[in-house]
């Protein structure tokens, strides 16, 4: 195996054998953690305005430096930034580039700082802003769900447990169950931002800093609420990767149950619902099809997030403070959940905007499998003073006359019905259409498309 | 195989056949779910109470019912109520016994509620209350260490990275990087609480109800923060157990990585703090030993935790709406974390408390492997005006030259110092002592014993 | 909190003070492992027959000891056997309560072994048991199946991609796919019986025993393969478990497959399959209801399969050899799978007998969606000599037309047929039924009834 | 959005719109399953053949198409091959290519097989060779082991149990434990490669093929066992690739074990062994120390394959048969296991050939923690008769007694060794030296000398 020359090398000085290619290999982030490149820079410049102010360095170096990472930011935004698997990391390969650019003073630009609050720091500033922008994803889904659900505030649709009509709903009712948890997803989110905005820079190796720095500047001036209060705490803690990761696989868990619901719905079985060619494939042999391609994409993409959920917490098992080489294992899962949830939340938002729901097929499913019962059950409790329990079982028989006569609920005639229970009226009819069960539920919350309007209209004032 | 008498089954009625007993194994819950039993007699009676008063169930009905409801609650705390497992589960079981009490009036007591929504009622209930127990555990946690670390805000002990002798540090120092972890756990908990905290009860099964029923004033009365605004959602919705189990996951890691740290540290070859028998055992074959039992079982339950978290988000992918069977899943992983947790947390208190830091042993560690070369290259950055990476390289020549002479920093000849670097000057050497270095860390949050203490009064005035 | 006697406590001897309650209540297993009485019964009877013979013991102190093991199996399986927590572990209960019926001479059994072999030698036994338990079931589940795709092997079905219907197929091809599967899994299950099937007795602690012990016949009387080669693997490994629980979690995947098939094939929109009351029930509040209940507890408990696996690989991160207290987290999931897993293909082995499938609606739903158009460009392809890739976009405007005209393939006029490729002839009709799509299909291993019932007939051989 | 012409699309034909950017985003596989172009060239050149044999298709565009895809081959070898994501995947970049070289006969290709055989067919291809090459490494690992091994079969060392110093074991002994772990590692992976080793191709959409194929041929050409025997599982397994990963995440783990060891054995307190600068690096600010960065990393990487693991997992729990898209999410995480498993091993057998034990050090620690109580204990047992449990209470005191007087067993006075036990004699101190219990150990698979050398001598046989 080669060796590269040791002056690439960035532990230098006492080292009589560089690492083999192996080790480099398995070592560097380069090719990953170049992404942190905007916030490494940030913290940079941060970092040495605050030591020149303290003059802990001179200001001479300090707009050297400056000026010098200002260059870098372009060149690196321009693509004419030359990446290099030896110098193993962002931090080094702008380092080096910046040594490149203005000669000994980029040798200030260390001081009073360490790989690990640096890594910490920056990564914090690249999870805070991806945060954000998930946010913002995550908002407009919902404005596409809530769009949705106004045109069908009273379309009536199947309400399913067990994947078997239940009772009848509206097709606006069920889109806002999925505000409820998107919404859920934006407040985790932000709670997890919460906790992540603390700055470690300062906090140095492990111990903090001799040097007079002054973290509250260089925390303020990246935006966070404040330093982190324990410099080991600082370069160990990952608590806000995994704050990160469970909020995502969360959110994704919710993609994946509207997901589940696209693809059994655009099925020829239940075609609840249509969706254009945008959004479905054709296949290489059966070029009539429209696949749900991108929906089984968003459920099966929710096992990846899930991984990288798992994969994190089992490198943190069990590991000693303060740092450790394993936590450069926080990166990639990080970054490739971030990826996903765009994508799979983008993807969502415009298949929301595209499905077209069937509403003949669906009022047709809601009357299904005597899905009035339950109405019929309540009339005889309010009616007939019946308790809850003995109307349950009176219902029960005369569900059981119904699909004798293979006739719906309905459809039953009321002297047969009398046969059951002598005091039932012809009144009862009234509650067992689709239409009069949906404008009953008007319980806060329930499916009454007064209900769902009201809910509308708090989604939209949020929202829009 | 043996069918029960259909009399004993709660879906009576139509049914010819009775399920067979796989089924009942399968499908009963009783087991594990007689756990809610405080809730759901809370629950109904909270139920109960509004019903009779919008006039929904009589008056009379509602005292025989919760005058039942009170018995069963003493025959269940004095242990002589009869679970069954052919009423499968503890809403049946409790709602059986109410009838064997009070007849026919029972029947009212399901009125305007679903299995759907009453279980998940009890559950959130249950689970907020266990999150108040595992907070307050974690308070006492954290008091056990902030005993310690104020006892030791100037104990010299080696700081690591790698697993490394780093840089000297305070053992309060470190152990207050364990007080910032257990405190964001506190939030997590809080932040999953807050988003726990509204009442799934009138969702119904599904779509809300048709009578004239008050969800806020149910809501209130068991201390939600509101109705849950969706019914499909609300029965759904298991949010808040992903919540509970990803909050409880982070904080087993924190407690894994402080056991794995005793863990080491209990090793002969550390031997950096003794723990008493109360937290040790022997072993049958070698009767010497004190193995640090406690500390590795709560090593190991991290796994379970981190399974039960992945086992609900492996429930919950792709579910369709609204309730499915598979939900039923969500209360062992629960139940079992919370067990897991509790235990994990007391132990940990325990141990805490007795541990004690050899301190001879501790400092003599923090001057081993040149562990204030930094001090060192920060004397040169400061006094020499090098920059910080050519003091970097002039440092680890000094390393190399100590190494070769095999003493410490301190012990090394200023005229030797002086063949690497002209004008180091023998004020270098107050830097190099233990000591010293950890008082110069003085920034915020550094290991400095001011900062340290400045640390633990402020965790004093909030935790004691 | 309340100390214990010393007397009561294993570790007896040096320890002046006995852990407290927390420890003991965190350390004990009793409550789980007391399912290891059996192995650990026989464990110990072989190993001290092989100390007599051996002449490590003398032979009246083993008459008396097997005999008083053999009466304790008799207490414990009457249930008259008093467990206690104090004892820890079932294997201290049992040698307690052998102390108690024998005295002095119970001291003998422990000679030459430790508790690590000891723990290791019995978890292998229980395993291997259970591996053949589980076996046994899934035989059982594959009879079910082959019975069902033997009753179906020519019953016309659609075939599925993306939850879209592709092409038709048989009923009895669907099954046959899942015995494949099945008979997957016990390979899997037999290969890591193989691999567990080493003898861990006679490790003693970690490195082997100076006693003059026989590995070779204790291996053999307990039915090992051969005497484990490295005693610090013999009672560190735990790889035994791991393979059991991912052939588990695999197997358990393949039968929550089927489980959400089941949950789709009996909504009312497919009606693909009948399940009888034996294995769906109604709800508390919709008397009609028949939900597939247990298909759903199947597909759910996947989840605590795949987190028992988690659970584990996350145990086993980074632990240190030999023997750590962390191991002992190894039973409950092994437990818990095991009784789940058992379960689960008990309650699918009955469901697969049960269901009864709706030939018309499969029928008439394999014509759906042109799901012979792949026949058609087959046809093409054939008869034309037009490149695959032609013949595709051609079948493509058939299909088209098709939908333009709201008719089937086989309805269309051939007229119009020629308008989008002169050279079709009436031949093309032939291939268009469902019929002559799936007898078509016999290559080895097609959908085709010949086909379908050679591989019944393999299946038969092996499994009945 | 913009939108690629139709042409560009595989679909072709039906479709009025083009699916838009994202779609194409979250759908195209490209980036990563180009890895596959060796196989699928490969299976595409065995399909052809037999096409042609088989008169499917006439032998001249069969040599064109052969032609063809060597071409095609070479460009992507040589790097001259442009991927296009428009195309999507591998399968579809070289049939394009092929088209553009050889024209409309490059539409025969594709005749009697459907991508979702052809991606089942080059996966388990791919898979194969992974495994083959993992076997490899894995079996340099073991000569690397078995090396170290027998330079130290008598190097005297501790052994732990709890991380506590138990019992004097050999170096040799320890490191043979993981030839057992890496063995069965092995097997695994044969014993998946076994089950994996089925053909898929043939199986075509999902039902077989109406072409006279003959899938013998293709499969044996492909060097698999026998074709698949049941279509539908052949396009839907893939239980070779959860085999695969359960194989991975179990070796993984074997390696995270040593990884740990490595990691507190070269800590200063331990100093164990001595890693040469190839295998650990320098700090940014802290010049002498020497971090095990490639002992974390890998270390740390068992999370990331545990994670792939359960992500498949997650995946295909609840997926109904035959393909779904979801199946895509099956490429990256075995990719990414092969990677890295692959840079853990080869980095991990550096490392073994690399550590230098450092013998004194070692041999001073098996003489802590009285490790020699078990011969005292085994001594009285041999001797005097006496019970293991009673000699077991009488050792306790005796070690009680070196506590007291702060020194080692060996160094205690014979008379206060018979204050405790009358009946000892000075032979005792003869089985007290570390030298003289190791030597003991002498049962099969122990940690004697020419136990380990045995043990040696097997696995040199089979490895070298």
């Amino acid at each position: 195996m080669k060796k590269k020359a040791k002056s690439n090398m960035i532990w230098g000085g006492r080292f009589s054998d560089a690492p083999d290619q192996v080790m480099k290999s398995i070592n560097a982030s380069i090719d990953y953690d170049k992404r942190l490149y905007k916030q490494d820079i940030l913290a940079s410049r941060v970092h040495v305005e605050m030591l020149a102010k303290k003059k802990i360095i001179c200001k001479q170096s300090a707009i050297k430096i400056l000026d010098g990472l200002k260059k870098i930011l372009i060149e690196i935004e321009d693509g004419r930034f030359k990446f290099q698997i030896d110098l193993e990391d962002i931090h080094m390969n702008i380092e080096a580039r910046l040594h490149e650019l203005i000669g000994e003073d980029a040798g200030f630009l260390h001081t009073a700082r360490s790989r690990n609050d640096q890594v910490a720091t920056d990564f914090r500033l690249w999870t805070r802003d991806s945060i954000d922008e998930l946010i913002e994803r995550i908002e407009n889904l919902m404005k596409a769900f809530v769009t949705k659900a106004e045109q069908h505030s009273s379309t009536i649709m199947p309400g399913f447990t067990h994947l078997q009509v239940a009772q009848p709903i509206t097709f606006g009712h069920h889109l806002l169950a999925y505000l409820e948890m998107f919404s859920r997803d934006i407040e985790r989110f932000n709670s997890a931002k919460l906790r992540l905005n603390e700055c470690p820079l300062g906090a140095a190796a492990l111990a903090g800093t001799s040097f007079p720095i002054d973290r509250k500047v260089t925390s303020k001036r990246l935006g966070f609420k404040r330093p982190m209060a324990n410099s080991i705490d600082a370069v160990s803690d990952r608590d806000f990767c995994l704050d990160f990761l469970s909020a995502s696989a969360i959110c994704m868990t919710h993609l994946s149950r509207f997901a589940e619901e696209l693809v059994v719905w655009t099925s020829g079985q239940f075609n609840f619902v249509s969706l254009s060619d945008n959004f479905s494939t054709g296949s290489s042999i059966m070029p009539q099809k429209r696949n749900p391609d991108a929906a089984e994409l968003i459920r099966g993409k929710v096992g990846r997030v899930n991984g990288s959920l798992l994969s994190l917490l089992t490198v943190l098992k069990g590991l000693p403070l303060a740092y450790s080489k394993d936590l450069q294992e926080d990166k990639e899962c990080i970054f490739d959940t971030f990826d996903t949830l765009s994508v799979c939340l983008i993807a969502m938002t415009g298949m929301v905007l595209d499905i077209k729901p069937n509403e003949d097929i669906l009022r047709n499913a809601a009357k299904m499998g005597f899905s009035t019962a339950t109405d019929l059950a309540d009339w005889l409790v309010k009616n007939l003073d019946i308790p809850f329990r003995e109307s349950h079982k009176i219902t029960g028989e005369i569900v059981k006359l119904a699909e004798e006569q293979e006739c719906e609920l309905i459809d039953l005639d009321l002297g047969l019905l009398k046969t059951i229970e002598t005091k039932i009226t012809a009144d009862i009819f009234s509650v067992m259409t689709v239409e009069a069960s949906v404008v009953s539920r008007d319980s806060f919350g329930g499916t009454a498309p007064l209900q769902v309007q009201l809910q509308i209209e708090k989604w939209k004032e949020r929202l829009l």
